[in-house]
Order: C-alpha cells, then sequence, then structure tokens
C-alpha cells in the first residue's frame, strides 16, 4: 500500500533525524513498548529511584489521554514530558523531536520513551532510538511473542515482568522465551518484578552496558563486538 | 485528515452491510476487544463450553499471526473462522465480511467477534456488531478507561476479567469503575473470573437478556425499552 509506506518513509526520515540528534549528544535512547498495563511506568518509576542518582535519565511519556504518567515519573524528581496522542495508536518520529526540544535532555545520559501501551502499531513506527524493550508480563500469556511477532522482532530485550504472580497464573516462562526466539533469534530477555524488585539489578545492569561508550559510537555492532 | 475519514467512511458502509446480513439471519453480534491477554479466549471457552448447548454461538477469531486462538475455540466443538491481520493492528467490516461466507453462521444465533488484542484502534472501527464490549483484567491497572477511553466509549459493557487475581495485585475496583462511567456514563459493568468460573453466571445472564427478541428487532432502543 503506498500511501502506508509514504507515512512510513516520512517517518523513518524523521527518526533518522532524531536519532543524530541524540547521537549529537550522546545520549542513549530506549522505546518502550507493551500492551496497556504490562507495567512500564512501575519499571521506569522503579528504575528512576534506583539509578537516577547514578545515570541522568529523562523521560518522554506517550498516552492517549491524561497525565497520569507523567505526575507518576515527576514524583521521582525526573524530567518528563507527556505526549496526548488522542486517537492516534502510537507515538511517531516528529512526536519525539517536539518533546526533545521541550525536555532539552542533557549530554551524556539516558532517554527512556514510553510508547503507547500496544503491542500492534508502535512496532512499525522507528522513534530514531536505540532499540525498543518489549515488556511483557506474565499474566497476559505465554503466547504472545508468536501472536504479535511484530513487536518481538523489532525489540531487541523482552522483559518479562510480575514474576511476582508466576504462582497464581497459568504461565509457562520457557515457552514463552522459545516463542520470542522463533520470531527473534537474537533477542534477550530478562525476568523480574519492578513491583517487588526482584531481578530489578539485571536490568540496571543491561542499562549500564548499553551506557558503555563502545556502543553509544556504534550502537549496530555492539553485540559482535561485546561477543568478541 | 480527510484519507482517515475516507477509510472510516468507506469501513462504516460495509459494516452497515453486516449489520444487515446479521439482522436477516437474527443473529446477536457481539465485538470483543481488549489488551492482548486480557483473557477474551477464556472468556469465549468457558461461554461455548456452558452455554452452548443452549444458543448457538459462532465465533470468528481476529490475530496477526497464528491459529491458536481458532485451535482453542474449536476445542469446544464451535464453528469459528480466524482472521489474521498480518501488520494490521484491528479487523475491519471487510474482513468480517468474508469471514461470515465462510462461517455460515445459523439464524437464530449469537456471533462472537474476538477483535486484534489492542486497547486502541478497534475502538474506531465498526463492524456491524450489536455492540462492543470491551474486557479489563484486575492485573492491567484501574486507570486504563481514562488513559484509553476512546474503547469504554465505544464499548457498553465493561468486563473486569481475572477478580481470582485481585488479593495479589494492586487494583481499585471501584476506581476503575468511576473512571470508566466519567468516559461512558452509561457501560454497565460485571466482574468475573474466566479461570475459576465466578461471575461467570451475570455474563450468561447478559447474553440471554441480549437474545431478547425485542432487543434484536431494536437494538437501538433497548436501554429505554428494558427500563420501562
Amino acid at each position: 500500500m503506498s500511501l502506508e509506506q509514504d507515512i512510513l518513509a516520512g517517518n523513518n526520515r524523521l527518526a533518522e533525524r532524531n536519532r543524530g540528534w541524540l547521537a549529537g549528544r550522546n545520549i542513549v535512547a530506549f522505546n518502550l513498548v507493551s500492551s496497556p498495563g504490562s507495567g512500564k511506568t512501575t519499571v521506569l518509576e522503579r528504575t528512576l529511584r534506583d539509578m537516577g542518582g547514578e545515570i541522568p535519565i529523562s523521560v518522554v511519556e506517550g498516552d492517549q489521554e491524561t497525565e497520569f504518567d507523567a505526575e507518576r515519573i515527576r514524583a521521582t524528581g525526573c524530567r518528563t514530558v507527556q505526549i496526548n496522542t488522542g486517537t492516534g495508536c502510537h507515538l511517531e518520529a516528529g512526536m519525539l523531536a517536539q518533546a526533545l526540544t521541550e525536555l532539552d535532555p542533557p549530554v551524556d545520559s539516558l532517554l527512556m520513551i514510553e510508547n503507547v501501551g500496544n503491542l500492534v502499531c508502535p512496532a512499525m513506527f522507528d522513534l530514531g532510538e536505540h532499540t525498543k524493550v518489549a515488556i511483557l508480563s506474565v499474566t497476559e500469556g505465554a503466547d504472545k511473542p508468536l501472536k504479535y511477532p511484530h513487536m518481538f522482532r523489532a525489540s531487541s530485550l523482552m522483559v518479562l515482568n510480575k514474576i511476582d504472580l508466576l504462582p497464581h497464573v497459568d504461565f509457562d516462562v520457557d515457552a514463552c522465551i522459545a516463542h520470542a526466539r522463533r520470531v527473534n533469534p537474537d533477542v534477550e530477555v530478562l525476568r523480574l518484578s519492578a513491583r517487588t524488585g526482584e531481578g530489578m539489578d539485571l536490568w540496571y545492569d543491561w542499562l549500564r552496558r548499553r551506557m558503555d561508550s563502545r556502543w553509544l559510537a556504534e550502537p549496530a555492532s555492539y553485540g559482535e563486538r561485546a561477543g568478541a
């Protein structure tokens, strides 16, 4: 469909511009994507409280309506801008460009973009981030990577959240990881509970490795070099 | 945006045609919408097992990929057709029209349409159903009706699912219902657990009332007449 291609091509140009803007400030940016209610904001809140003193972190919040998430993030003392998409189902690169101007994030910092809760549409839209991080809560079912493969293919990390609820739900962790690797053989996986804090140290280590300057300089080849 | 309006206008014409097709067969159709993993398929599985002998029920399943849900539904002995949307984020009326031809649902029956798991995009697309039913699981957070108001405005019933998990999550049921009524003052609410079966009888009663022939004849005025 040529119209869809036009929209994506326009978005991708602006995303490339964002990537340059972020590289110019030596900022690592992650695009957090998930279903509504998977715990993106709770992961961010705890990350800001635990790591905000170590790395400067700014946040861009995306939702159809309300400032709820920005208020929760601001309560941690973090710089944040809320984008409301109205009937829109995803963030686009142009929205991020505007938010970056308003946010003015510092050099050598980390930028977290919390996308609209939607496991479908944000997969198609590059914002200029280093990578997407897909958050899946264990209450959602282990079949999701196969049913929504585009998102799990577009993400280099899958965070399995709400593992404190594992005793109360039917969720096969190994099957879920196998499903994710079937659509994306290189996907990394972390298991944690943003509510109890279990496993958050693995996420912080993951973020620290990505603040490594070599990765900043050459994001595309990091995996290769890290493995060397 | 005139293009968006064109797409919606085209969809709405086909939806009206579906509505006529369904009315011609005296079929009541519900469009089940929710985030991924809210339990739409589990609600359907239990409904088919408990009510399939009482009312003929057919199912149309929507997902980006896989036949998983259709296989689960078929295992109950129900007629079903799976639609895969690929990169698409919602069902459209034209897809339902095709599925109806293939499914060939009997007269005087109930049709359940399980939309793609997405709390955003399916809100915009009428399929010709009698009404949308929004399913929200208590693991997703009580703020969702305000953050995704279009879906809760488009639905005449909100089903709060997974209430068996209430002791293990921070979810304020009253606040959630108040949020839903703020965006849709007339929304009905049912609380249930498709996993344990608690509250399913209320859902079955709700379905039975909607199979009432007066409602079939004049869906728009049912609320008024039922209250008279």
